[in-house]
């Protein structure tokens, strides 16, 4: 399935881009939500509790499950190197679904293969 | 965020219907996918290996992942009642994606929820 389309690409029109300085928190387990965050440069650890959970990078994102489904924060979001980040609102996100699909297929995308490294993790 | 039409609203216009008889095997993990499901009566259960994973009924959908990733089966479905299911080609999925946001909200939110109840199992 055709879903190749880079995050950066699809969300290009979008203005504010948000820097964090190594060792910060972008959200905390638990808060909650209104907005997503694609990468621009830099790293990014997702962690539940103290389990180390997965490393992103440019052109990754990160957040969109509490956006999703309206629940709290389900993971912390530390910058482990300064970080630029564009911050995709509510608004924004419901836009890009309806308005492009390749979009809403990369967000399914990025979600079944989480889902399939967490099933793994189970085994 | 509202996603609330159902699944069976949203995919309304297909004409198949296949019925599976108790006990019947839907699809096996492993194998190359080409259709998901939406579940118009009865109870499937979704196993990976012989770890028991979650049943669905009604207006469930499964077999999504493999569409969105084009990977094989990440799980097998068996039905365990007579089930009736609606089966939703990759030409007919994405064309509810790119012409039905609320149906990309609803994958979305399914796989979101998916993904809470694994890590949540992993804690």
């Amino acid at each position: 399935m055709t879903a190749d389309r880079s995050f950066s690409l699809l969300t290009g029109n979008s203005t504010e881009t948000r820097r964090v300085r190594a060792g910060g928190v972008i959200f905390r387990e638990g808060e909650q939500a209104d907005e997503l965050f694609v990468i621009k440069s830099g790293y990014v650890r997702i962690q539940i509790g103290n389990r180390m959970k997965t490393d992103l990078t440019a052109d990754d994102i990160f957040g969109e499950m509490a956006l999703i489904d309206s629940e709290p924060r389900s993971a912390t979001a530390v910058a482990i190197t300064d970080v630029e980040l564009v911050p995709i609102s509510e608004k924004q996100f419901l836009f890009l679904v309806s308005q492009t699909p390749y979009f809403a297929l990369r967000v399914m995308r990025t979600l079944a293969q989480r889902l399939r490294v967490t099933n793994k993790s189970l085994d």
